[in-house]
């Protein structure tokens, strides 16, 4: 049985004899003796491994080893005296599992650039970056699971073969089966958009409950902020307006930062080092302060008066764009910001209509570096202005009959938001492209795997 | 700010002023005040709320409340009097929230059919059964997810949309974009069967890897087992060899089931007591023992000299049939089951030749009253006997040449499984019927919500 290299580094400092299996990052030769770096995965560190020429495979195998290659190492660990490393092996044998030609592989020791990394997914995972952020990303995944359980929120597996379009609008996939007559579900399906509409459904049933799947939008957007593929976790919670709904969100977003920096230590630091300069500190800043609250309409004043040129003139109205957002949290309030209070015009029909008759209970998120990372709303729990709204919206009532059921029989207040999974990662990581932080992106036009 | 009653259960018993809020189950009048039963969805028990004639709106609303109608009590929790229950609520005010029209909500008090529960999916989680089938749906998942982030594995998402198809079969349900030329990935693009292949790409570089994501398949079966969108759960670890890989599996579902049983006591009596009847003890039993393990070879051997007739003829080479599958664990051995190397011909490409020529490193997982619940294998990591078997599939091995990569550079023994979520939910419900294990079942000419 192979140890895990990420155990092995807070061993204790007693020699043992330990098997580490792994692949090559480097091999350096001196003399009578190799030094060979071997990662396995379990952590960005390397293990030293220190193969001598006694070793009877020493010439004709240890010496032509290359990155990439996989081997078997039994030795004892010791304390290393070299800088920068707690312990190394050494080895008793090294057995090579895999070769990996360097005449054709095509990761080698030198950096490469992310963008020749994505054409190559299948194999980026191997690098230091890549592989943090997989373990970054499953780290958040699991602080989101840990938060919303030990709250007692239910998660629901919402569906993502669907027959409705949860935002109303057309950007969806569709769905069929080759060769079949007519549709496959006696309708027409696409993917899912949002559990949203049916985790309302298992929240006016069971209170608290959460989602955490993929959702999708089939938008010829080919930038570094959109996926046509991506995970989204919404919360939805009866009994809950938008004030809860606001201390929620902010709730998790702390909880799952401070989960991250506590238990990716290395992975952090090597995005702080080499990614984002200074993201572990802005990260703590994010901790340690409230996010700031304002209207929309207060917004919009505050971007008018900023005398800051836009691409997209400002007026009450406009949905808010991502040069607006930015400017927001990153130059006026310099953390976190929660927007409320958009104008009913610009958001879906399910949000609650505010008194004023033209603004609803909408919340957004917006934090440096990303813009929106979560948006959510108080429910339209009034059965008459949900109908209303829904026929503005060229909705078929009958057709979402169900949805409205929720508000005829014992319909109860309730909100919820979504949170954009990669943008989170993004977020935590620094990665500027959103391509970098999901380990198979599709975009348009890009589907290999 | 309410209280969960789960949580107000295990309160101390001392008096304190606490709120409810919830759904009406049932109302009981007797002379000068009203039983409530509330239910809230944080547990199957509901809060037994006394309200009295003193109350304002006694005689106009409290009266009037039936099944389905939402409350906000605020009151008194007291030690109940009454056998069954520990505490009850004095109502000191109890607010409706929403009606719900005896004449017309279809869940009245009388117990309404599982095939009946179906038709109003939007609906049925209100219900004792559907609640909390949820709830250890739920759970499961988090123990799923604390079983493998324990042990040091990363999970990762594997893409939804895919441009490979797994199995090497045809039933995958195609994705296209409504309006767009062509196609929109550039390449024919469909929903992913299965997780596996791009699990192996994280395994091979970050060691020990899992995904728990929906699957779908286009296939036009209308029965009590399938389903067009389930959930898997796949593990892959790199180093790991068939006897590791059924230790892991083995390990995994004496965790959940051990994790459910404790935490669930509720939820689980109700299965036991009104879906499965002795579930618990059988439960209970899976865990004290260890799995049963039978070749291919030895259980056809068996299966022949067993004199039961089946629809299915048994003979070495043919797949195993259901009938044949919960014939061997629950008539045979009485207990979970693993059968292992099975004959090539009848397993996918990926599964890594025996010595024998014949038969691959697989390894499926029966349990009683469910038959296969997990499928697994150590895969084929030698380039040249891979991509053969790819070959003889009818793969073209330039579209899978990302596949073969992982066996071309630093190839490593590994090994995997999968896991269908609903078919383990079912196991520890005791649900006859996959569709009531899912929140929204999707199968042939049925996609509601």
């Amino acid at each position: 049985m192979r140890q895990r290299i990420t155990e092995l580094l807070v061993a204790k400092a007693e020699e043992q004899v330990v098997t580490v299996a792994g692949w090559i990052r480097t091999r350096r030769d001196t003399g009578d003796f190799s030094f060979l770096e071997v990662n396995d995965g379990s952590t960005l560190i390397n293990m030293q491994v220190i193969a001598d020429k006694s070793l009877g495979n020493y010439e004709e195998e240890v010496k032509k080893l290359s990155t990439g290659c996989s081997v078997m190492v039994e030795g004892v660990l010791k304390e290393s005296p070299a800088k920068g490393q707690s312990v190394e092996v050494h080895a008793s044998s090294v057995t090579v599992v895999g070769w990996a030609d360097p005449e054709t592989y095509p990761l080698q020791k030198k950096r490469h650039s992310l963008e020749f990394l994505r054409e190559i997914s299948h194999l980026r995972p191997r690098t230091n970056a890549i592989s943090a952020v997989a373990r970054v990303r499953s780290r958040l995944s699991y602080a989101v699971h840990n938060f919303f359980q030990e709250k007692g929120f239910t998660q629901v597996h919402t569906p993502i073969i669907t027959t409705s379009d949860c935002e109303g609008a057309g950007e969806m996939f569709q769905v069929a089966a080759t060769g079949k007559d007519g549709h496959f579900f006696g309708a027409p399906a696409g993917l899912t958009v949002s559990g949203q509409l049916q985790a309302e459904v298992y929240a006016t049933a069971l209170g608290d409950v959460y989602t955490f799947g993929p959702t999708f939008r089939a938008e010829n957007s080919n930038t570094s902020r959109h996926l046509a593929e991506f995970w989204m976790i919404e919360p939805e919670m009866a009994f809950c307006d938008l004030q809860g709904d606001m201390e929620v969100a902010e709730e998790m977003l702390k909880y799952v930062l401070a989960d991250v920096l506590e238990h990716c230590v290395t992975d952090m630091n090597l995005f702080d080092k080499f990614i984002s300069k200074g993201i572990i500190e802005r990260l703590q800043s994010v901790l340690a302060h409230d996010f700031a609250r304002v209207t929309y309409t207060e917004a919009v004043d505050q971007l008018l008066a900023s005398g800051q040129k836009f691409d997209f003139a400002v007026k009450w109205g406009i949905d808010l764009q991502s040069e607006h957002e930015r400017y927001l949290t990153e130059q006026v309030y310099k953390r976190p910001l929660i927007v409320t209070d958009y104008p009913a015009a610009i958001k879906p029909f399910y949000m609650r209509m505010n008194e004023d008759g033209k603004t609803v209970a909408a919340m957004d998120i917006l934090v440096p570096g990303i813009g929106e990372l979560v948006g959510g709303s108080q429910r339209e729990e009034r059965y008459d202005l949900l109908a209303e709204r829904m026929e503005a919206a060229g909705l078929d009532l009958e057709e979402y009959g169900w949805y409205l059921d929720l508000r005829k029989y014992g319909t109860v207040p309730h909100a919820g938001f979504g949170l954009g999974f990669e943008r989170l990662v993004q977020f935590v990581t620094g990665m500027a492209n959103i391509r970098e932080v999901i380990p198979f992106p599709r975009t348009p036009g890009f589907a290999p795997c």
